[in-house]
């Protein structure tokens, strides 16, 4: 029965019950955690062989007998850009190889272009910004460090609405037509982080070809989870800087990805990719700011998967460990939620999380009543800039770190604080 | 017999003599490198162990239980805090042990200040910018790549001569005394880039205490050779922080050093210290930029040196390996080069260079005709703001990259091009 068609006494009764079970989860004093994207340990023994696959002095030479020992190459490997060029679909060219981690790289392009700009004769955003308040726009529920990034940089940030093909097309092409201080979009194209849904073709040549009042527009493509699929039958996402190619639009394009869910988190390595012209602008300023990034770990990531068919062979390894993980909460909610007609919620792909919408004003009462059963969720907001949801609604769910007996543990309490928040939204209605 | 005093005769007969020796070299199509501070393949030989320190998945734990293959701990792992804190003399919250390299934080620290300020309530660089040109205080010669830094980041270069005890701090006082333009001074303070000196107590305590117009006036401190002794009864240099707690201006000290040419210079780890309130701010900011430095390679720096006491015994076989080399260069200069009295150069007790003035105006073409007989050395210029020497006479030799027998090979080439280039200027005069 939908919580909705209930009368008072039976949503009272079904609160009263709902209670008792919650208040014996928050007895056992639980300590579970769905707030973050990170692997799990098992995930992360998958690659115990890179640890060792540059073990000598002999194994540290590249094919181009480049002593990876030593200082230089501060746009990568060749081997290793040889390696993670087809992950984001470009040449040997359009790419750099560098250290941990994508989001590191993100936050210096930004500053690279406040500080100097973007390379095309365009001001600085830093100088631009004197004279009117520059604006970034952000698909929502989105990431919580991208917006954190355009945040602190002083950007204005504008929610854009996304459907389950990507953003609100409509809304961008009017919003960058018109007006130039706006100077660029967060996207995460695949298995979007957290709604786990993929950029239509549309979505992406509209992406492409669009008019923009500035010059200095730029699409910051966090292509994380390209390669993070948890089906046979996976998503596919067209090349934005193909399309942009055909559009003369490619100098706006810039795609990111790492090996940070691939191999290690904290010792993986991210890749930049964009149009030729983009690269060796960013190179021309890294040699000042760089001696080059640690090649060592680079020639492990190449030794260890030999070719981009040894990388997509792997990550079936990562699915058969966190499909599970997803099917256990999406069960979980399925079972418990689904009857009663309170929320909603992704059931993705691929990628590292489950976005659930709860009904308006209910997420942070969520959130309390799991943290305070010993379950740690997102904090509710924290998908969108500010750390504002308007509806109060939107939850990120993480799956992937708990081993998969907490995860069902968690998964049951987080439903039984979803009944109780609604229920009581209800009752005050 | 000083070249000096030679008749034009004399002079001739010794240019000829000369030449015909050195094309004699010309024509053996030598390739030989003393242009940059390169740690040689022995050396790098020295860290084999470093590689396979970390090499199951058992071995990727921190001591406090972090699993150091996951994201987090932005500002590195405390057993790393705990064995390079010495490094600089600092205590474990004075220090962040970040990836590879210091260069990399420094460049990163200028970009942080300009666009976000020094964190004690001063307007960003950036903004004062828009008034007034900055300025930047450079002792020369010094080292192209921090040269290279501030002009990126626009700054106006003020060269600082620098004697045997340090800069010129009768200058320096007099200058951040007046002019609150100036925001910063790089300092090579152990083994100078390129000079070798050690600064003095008296130059340390002076830079601690000093007053400066502008508040947020910083000292980048690049203590790169603080453990880069050459002989057995090394240099002392005293405690910047230290010295400036006592005067109250402890913000303004930022001290840099690394791994890179401990371990390897492409995948060392590099060491941030400041005072406490300097590390939060930093820290702060880098908490939205980073996910945290490679912990995986910080755990295998500490498990292969285990202790500072570790990491300084290891510095003694790349004396061993280095100190020959020196001795090989300075040896060639003593027999070849000081009878002529046509030139002046350093005896370093540590560090990567030998610091070579030619009479004025001839370090350009003791340079080309190096490079016209084989032999690379880091341009004439390079040591000063600009690539500009006014005098025409400092040359950079950095002897530890190549084998012995190359670098005997080379001395000679240069010895024989400063004795050309020194002739032919006399004869002009």
């Amino acid at each position: 029965m939908e919580l909705k068609a209930m009368s008072k006494s039976e949503l009272e009764a079904f609160l009263k019950e709902t209670t008792e079970e919650y208040d014996g989860y928050k007895a056992k004093g639980l300590k579970l955690n769905m707030a973050r994207g990170k692997p799990g340990a098992d995930q992360l023994d998958l690659t115990e062989g890179m640890l060792t696959a540059v073990k000598s002095n002999a194994d540290c030479y590249a094919e181009d007998g480049t002593d990876c020992r030593n200082y230089g190459i501060v746009d990568g490997l060749p081997e290793a850009k040889k390696l993670f060029a087809p992950m984001l679909g470009v040449s040997e060219d359009e790419i750099m190889v560098l250290g941990n981690s994508s989001l590191t790289i993100m936050y210096d392009n930004i500053a690279k272009f406040t500080v100097f700009g973007t390379g095309n004769g365009a001001e600085p955003w830093g100088v631009q910004a004197r004279e009117k308040k520059l604006k970034w726009l952000c698909p929502v529920p989105g990431y919580d460090r991208h917006f954190l990034i355009t945040e602190k940089f002083g950007f204005e940030m504008i929610n854009i609405p996304t459907g389950e093909n990507g953003p609100d097309m409509d809304m961008i092409e009017k919003l960058v037509a018109e007006d130039d201080s706006i100077k660029g979009i967060w996207c995460v194209p695949m298995y979007a982080n957290p709604t786990g849904i993929t950029y239509s073709d549309e979505v992406v040549k509209r992406l492409a070809s669009m008019k923009t009042a500035a010059a200095d527009f730029r699409i910051f493509w966090d292509n994380a989870y390209c390669i993070h699929h948890l089906s046979d039958t996976p998503d596919k996402l067209l090349n934005l800087l193909d399309e942009a190619k055909k559009a003369g639009n490619e100098d706006r394009v810039l795609m990111y990805a790492s090996t940070s869910k691939v191999t290690y988190p904290g010792a993986g390595v991210a890749v930049f990719a964009s149009s030729k012209a983009n690269i060796d602008y960013v190179k021309s300023l890294m040699t000042v700011q760089s001696i080059g990034p640690d090649k060592i770990n680079q020639l492990r990531h190449v030794k260890f998967f030999g070719d981009f068919n040894g990388v997509t062979e792997h990550m079936k390894k990562h699915a058969a460990i966190i499909a599970p993980k997803f099917k256990a909460v999406l069960d979980e909610l399925e079972r418990e939620i689904a009857p009663l007609g309170i929320a909603s919620w992704t059931k993705p792909n691929g990628g590292y999380f489950i976005s659930f919408n709860t009904m308006q004003g209910c997420a942070k009462e969520v959130c309390r009543l799991c943290k305070e059963a010993g379950v740690v969720l997102t904090g509710a907001g924290a998908t969108f800039p500010y750390g504002k949801d308007p509806e109060d609604s939107n939850i990120r769910i993480a799956p992937t770190l708990p081993p998969i007996e907490e995860l069902e543990l968690a998964a049951k309490v987080f439903a039984l604080s979803v009944k109780i928040a609604s229920a009581k939204k209800l009752l005050a209605e």
